[in-house]
């Protein structure tokens, strides 16, 4: 018998996404090499680690001729690491694709090309066309950087023309750099999100709709699959396949949706794994991990069908004491190994059930133990109604 | 925010059980450190791997002092190894119940006491008493080392009193070292197994029980839970709780039993996450490998219900190719991380249905796909009777 080779997967970010695929690349037989600019990222701690910049060509080199297929943990990689990185090795999804959903104006372009409205925007560079843009959006409105956000961070809302100057001097400075947009505030029904994954022959799967609850632009909680979503299921499907093929798109991806008067409108998309999607681990019968994987590997796409419902609720800055989530039968402790701190993911549990009774039932219990009711409490009414 | 400290598990062994521990550890907030005398033990891929034997005690010392608790994934461990550890680290399961498991007298004197019947057995350690055990115990039989066999290994079987000479020239050289046992041969209507564990504070948990079909003395498939055990599953886990309470045991641990006339007898108890345990990574609400590490580490134990009816087979020797498994809905793949070698427990596949209906179409299409109808036939019959 031959010495076989096991493939190794390349990740750019050392975060819980990094963690949580390199814990699905191993029983696939994949090894993993994380690259990250701090020596105790999280993801060091179940495979080897680069402690290096994005801009450490030499670090980047030795990387490169270590694994088989680059992914990302992490959006915001320079473009140009990217694409040095792409001259040397497999990169998905491709730097064209991560470029589109690295920048906000690129990424609502595309939703419209491909049919899926957006909130009414314009950019903004300078102070002037912030006032030429609030006429036009109207208030209340959101000016968000186009590039570097996340976890609701370079975002500030306006709920009159008078705010503007207070925006400007949260934002401002960043316009040149980075470039700003000014959305119309969307008084969404719901949010939504699609997680969906193409495979490097075009093979392309979508987990059922997600529902998301996000407390200060942090999601904070998500119920899939998302209740009373009848032919949204079908329409997301399309706009996401759709999206998927004009990117050439390899790998998992989210598309982040408002439900508004019953219609889908485009928030943002995001080129990786995604924390609406962490119930997919215990949820469904593939996890976006393991599919993200798959698709970066060359291997089949899994069956991306839910077993039952789930509830996953995020741990945002530290971990609560974790005995009343263990003891909950089929809820799923995920600590990401991180230091706490505040507004930092550092954890999250995933709740599941046969049926809607079954899980209100298990959430009421362990929000009561956790004294966590009001982080609950939107999922409860959506559970109970 | 005070720093925090997340627990470190040692584990003794790295093989593919401590490479399944330590990917069920992370999510709980475990590290993993693993000693194995083996540069490419296959744990090594998903956690740092100290490279020592048993005896090396400078780095036993080294290794002690950086974790919390000491485990094994390797049930032959020398006694004295694991007596120095616990002097100095909490060890689980303590070596007094290591060491019971480790003698195949010890563990059939213990099931006896406890009320478990076992084939009939004497010990041998010369050629004359082998004659004697022979002449008592009848034929067919089975000469085993007490000590040190896995697999099938260390085993000889006899058909008739004149194998006797084949048997001392297989195994005698075995005899004054290990000490030998001759069993009856049991034309048992079944193989099952006991999954249990049990924690630090003495809460006592116990998963279906498990069907087991063994080929050449190795795990070839599994099926749980078991259909048809009616009463015996009760019997079963007051059999099991009997025994740990015996040995203070903590973790999980495996009984292997034959059923013979509607009865059960006790083969051997493995002091570890055993093979026919692998379905309860996606078949149970809560697998053994995590449970293993909620009970070393002192946590509370999770639901070890099923979720339907799972299937696991062993890839022994080599592995097929992936793809079918890779395709059928609700089966996963799991690759060691290991060279190929003949007889080598190199991965398995867990099948999982809501029903035997669905479970029976989709191992046969596997079957078929993987030309391994051999290996999937006796399960295929117990499905569809
Ligand atoms: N235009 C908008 N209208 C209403 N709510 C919004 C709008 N933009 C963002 N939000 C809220 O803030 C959250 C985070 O904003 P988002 O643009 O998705 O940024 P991030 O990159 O930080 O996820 C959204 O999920 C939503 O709850
Ligand atoms: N006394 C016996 N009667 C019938 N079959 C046996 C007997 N002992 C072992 N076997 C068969 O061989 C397999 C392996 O033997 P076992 O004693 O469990 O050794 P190991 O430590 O290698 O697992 C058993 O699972 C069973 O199928
Ligand atoms: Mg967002
Ligand atoms: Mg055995």
């Amino acid at each position: 018998m031959s010495e076989r080779r096991q493939p190794v997967l390349g990740i750019l970010g050392g975060g819980q996404l990094a963690r949580m695929l390199a814990l699905a690349a191993a029983p696939l037989g994949g090894k993993t090499l994380v690259v990250d600019s701090s020596a105790d990222a999280c993801a060091g701690q179940v495979a080897p680690l680069v402690v290096a910049d994005w801009t450490d060509y030499a670090a980047l080199e030795a990387f490169a001729a270590q694994v088989d297929v680059v992914t990302f943990d992490f959006e915001n990689v320079p473009a140009e690491t990217a694409h040095w990185l792409a001259e040397r090795v497999a990169v998905y999804p491709a730097p064209q694709a991560l470029a589109v959903a690295q920048d906000r104006l690129a990424e609502k372009t595309l939703f419209r090309e491909c049919g899926l409205p957006t909130p009414a925007f314009m950019t903004v560079d300078t102070r002037e066309q912030l006032d030429q843009a609030l006429a036009t959006v109207g208030v209340p409105a959101i000016l968000k950087t186009r590039r570097l956000g996340y976890d609701g961070k370079g975002q500030f809302r306006l709920t009159r023309q008078a705010d503007a100057d207070a925006a400007w001097a949260a934002l401002g400075a960043q316009a040149s750099k980075h470039g700003l947009i000014l959305e119309a505030f969307v008084p969404f029904e719901r949010e939504l999100s699609v997680i969906a994954v193409r495979g490097r022959d075009g093979e392309f799967r979508i987990w059922p709709l997600t529902r998301n609850w996000h407390v200060d632009g942090v999601l904070s909680m998500s119920l899939a699959p998302a209740p009373d979503i009848e032919q949204l299921q079908r329409r997301a499907s399309e706009l996401a396949r759709t999206l998927a093929e004009r990117l050439d798109y390899v790998g998992v991806f989210a598309l982040e949706l408002f439900v508004k008067d019953g219609e889908l409108l485009g928030n943002e998309m995001a080129p990786r794994v995604h924390n609406s999607g962490h119930w997919t681990i215990e949820g469904a019968y593939t996890s976006q991990f393991e599919n993200h994987v798959r698709a970066v590997l060359g291997l089949p796409l899994g069956d991306t069908g839910a077993r039952g419902l789930s509830a996953m609720l995020n741990w945002i800055g530290e971990l609560p004491e974790p005995t009343a989530v263990l003891k909950t039968s089929d809820a799923h402790w995920h600590d990401y190994g991180k230091q706490a701190r505040p507004g930092r993911k550092v954890g999250h549990a995933t709740v599941c059930a046969a049926d809607a009774v079954a899980l209100a039932e298990r959430l009421d219990a362990l929000a009561a133990a956790l004294t966590r009711q009001a982080q609950v409490q939107p999922t409860l009414d959506v559970l109970h109604s």
